[in-house]
This record gives C-alpha cells, sequence and structure tokens, in this order.
C-alpha cells in the first residue's frame, strides 16, 4: 500500500540549512523540507507549478516582486515559471507540492 | 500575491463531522479537512490522483483492500479511479491534494 512516511526517505540538501525529503507519484512530487533559522531558497524558477504549505515555524515567501509573511497553515501557490524565493524567519517545516514530477529530484 | 490561508476560506461540509476549506489553482485542489472522532468518508473513488497527509491527529485510510493506521507526517499516495476510504480515529485534520482541478468542488 502507498504510504509516505518522509522522515524515513533519504534527505535531499537543497541549500546550506535546508534538507528535504521528497515522493513522487503519477503526477506529483511532494517534499517535507526542513529549513534551519535564517536558511534561504535563493530566487529560481521552473517549469512546474508549486504549492508550499506551512507545518511549523514562520517564513518569509518571495514570489515575482511581492514578500509575504508565511506561519502554519498559510500556503504559497507559485505559478509555473514565475521566481520565487524563501527565507525562514525561524526554523520552519514546509510541506512543498510540485505538478508535474520533478524529474531532476528523483 | 497568490497566498491562501484556508481557515480563511468557506467551509464544504462533505460528511458528517468531516468539513474542508478548499483552494483551486491552475492543476491542483488543495483542501484544509477537519474530522471529528469517529468521522469517515465512506468508500468512494474518483479519476483524480490524491495525496492525503497527516497534519495532526489519528486516521485509518484504506485504499483498495489495504487499510493502515496515519500519524502525523505519514501520506497516503491514492491513484486515480482506485476506490478508498478515511476513519478518523481521533479528531484529525489531514491536507488533501488533488490533480488534475477537482471542478466538482470549485
Amino acid at each position: 500500500m502507498p504510504i509516505v512516511t518522509f522522515s524515513a526517505l533519504p534527505a535531499r540538501q537543497l541549500f546550506p540549512g535546508a534538507a528535504g525529503h521528497y515522493a513522487h507519484t503519477a503526477h506529483l512530487t511532494v517534499g517535507e523540507v526542513d529549513l534551519a533559522a535564517g536558511a534561504t531558497v535563493p530566487p529560481h524558477a521552473h517549469p512546474h507549478e508549486q504549492l508550499s504549505y506551512l507545518l511549523a515555524g514562520r517564513a518569509e515567501c518571495t514570489i515575482g516582486t511581492e514578500t509575504r509573511e508565511l506561519t502554519p497553515g498559510m500556503c504559497a501557490v507559485i505559478p509555473g515559471a514565475v521566481v520565487h524565493s524563501f527565507r525562514a524567519l525561524t526554523a520552519c517545516r514546509v510541506l512543498d507540492i510540485f505538478t508535474p514530477v520533478r524529474e531532476d529530484f528523483r
């Protein structure tokens, strides 16, 4: 039965202080990402649509030219090809969802 | 800026004791669903692929003929068209992700 426990998957180091556990399904990639306080995901873009749902902590998300603070239960919607970045204001955990699959993360 | 705070969205009653707040993007529908202890989502299927990530509580998920208990941080992967059901063992909160968009939930 297809049940994923993210913490049991190998971690992928993304940037200093930022590592994620990723699972891939038919059409989705989902990752539980932990960021240390102050860690940043620098501006980047990809063709995949992305949702970033804050599970714990506080973070700042910039999409295009706008920056907003996220607290748990808030979700950033990042359309494909739009430049975005992320900064952990405290240690935080984020659930990142991509479609289509991030083949580069397999 | 496209930030979703699920609790600020209108609730959609799904079944007795089960209600969700849903947002729709280009290719995804995401819902934060709260279930009371003992609430059930009866067996059903839909063509959409679904992920159910347990945010809080304990639940039992049946996919096809197999049943597994979920605790926070576990995620059920439900392929399109496969019968599945859900039972809340305690009050619980689940993040449900669908692709493509659940047009029936708009």
